[in-house]
């Protein structure tokens, strides 16, 4: 019953499990924190600078993000912060990482019917340590042969992957909702990818429709579309 | 030429590179600055403490350490540290990141003798962006055919490992300084390990004598031994 393809990848975050609502629930929280020093738009615009600063410096994740909101909170209160409110940031971090991996609607089951006829992948950015405790209490692991953690989403480290797996691009689907990290990279290679948007997404992973319009790919509305869809690429495959 | 082995993996931190002098000396720096508040040994332990609980959330690697930093300094000070200090910890964490690599003598020959005969792999554990970023600065990045950043070494997660490469024990070498993270797990599963000792090793890896002398590994003075040493396992596997 297999065609072409050998690998379906998916990506995590906001694609398997909610990821993004903590974050915005953090920071809301911060906000409030911060709010007797700045105007909510302000300190969210100067969050936002200081974490694209530091990608370069610590990456993405929770660890990342708390060190940016740490920094954040000195320059915006310029020293007056208090200790106990930094320690707040960093219990803050510590509950994003225990936070309880809820499966988004759909997935387990999708999951579970894919794993029974591909090799299934999970290929996600981000912090090595987040995702494998993420992934670990999603309770998904046993569905997937391969777990990649990468440490950013550009095509040369997807072209880096399929060439360790010994894959041809169009042996390869990636399903995810990022347009910038898991599709426009895996089209650009000449593999396969099918887009589940999810309701909110990064500023930072938005791309313009003109850019997108570019690109070959499938969109399902949600996860339960996915199998359909990828049994018609393998068998056209 | 080859015989048994085909995947020889070395960790990275110590063995490759220095890595626990950068983490020696921001220590020293960071109980220098706390000086006015405790001594020197108390600032250790507490740190150490701190370090040791956290792994749990944060895992390994520069971010988690200077999240326990910031943590065990608004401690030990009770809240009197002035954001400046613990900007000064953020900024120490960054300075850690950009260090150069600082390759262990033999290391650039060793591993480009060895790369011509066999299928070489970087074995370490910590953070994912820390990692990648010292492959990229050491320049031996083309040795090496496979990069594993694993978030622990222990038995379980180098048996995944094997199983993904479809390895048997027998087949792989691991060569690396901590008798704990890069020894006994292979040890354990019936594969082949070579210690090559580093000067300093973290607190949290030592193992004692008699546990060790329960293993069979093989030792090497300086990674210079280490070809021959792998030469004659293969020939002998």
């Amino acid at each position: 019953m297999m065609g072409n393809i050998k690998i379906v990848a998916f990506d995590a975050d906001d694609t398997l499990w909610h990821n993004e609502p903590i974050f915005i629930s953090t920071r809301q929280i911060y906000v409030d924190m911060l709010s007797r020093y700045h105007d909510q738009a302000w300190i969210e615009s100067r969050l936002n600078d200081t974490e694209m600063k530091n990608l370069r410096h610590f990456g993405y994740g929770v660890k990342s993000f708390v060190l940016s909101m740490i920094e954040t909170a000195i320059e915006l209160t310029e020293g007056r912060i208090e200790a106990e409110s930094i320690s707040r940031i960093v219990g803050m971090g510590k509950e994003m990482i225990v936070h309880p991996t809820e499966l988004l609607p759909g997935v387990e089951q999708t999951v579970s019917e894919m794993s029974r006829n591909y090799r299934l992948m999970i290929a996600t950015k981000g912090d090595l340590f987040d995702q494998e405790s993420k992934i670990a209490r999603s309770g998904l692991g046993d569905h997937f042969t391969n777990v990649e953690v990468m440490s950013d989403k550009k095509t040369a480290v997807y072209s880096k992957l399929l060439d360790r797996y010994e894959l041809l691009p169009e042996q390869f689907v990636m399903i995810g909702n990022s347009l910038k990290s898991d599709i426009i990279p895996i089209c650009e290679l000449g593999g396969h990818a099918i887009l589940v948007p999810y309701d909110t997404t990064w500023e930072h992973e938005n791309v313009s429709e003109d850019v997108a319009a570019r690109f070959n790919y499938a969109t399902a509305d949600s996860i339960g579309e996915v199998p359909d869809l990828v049994a018609a690429i393998d068998s056209a495959g």
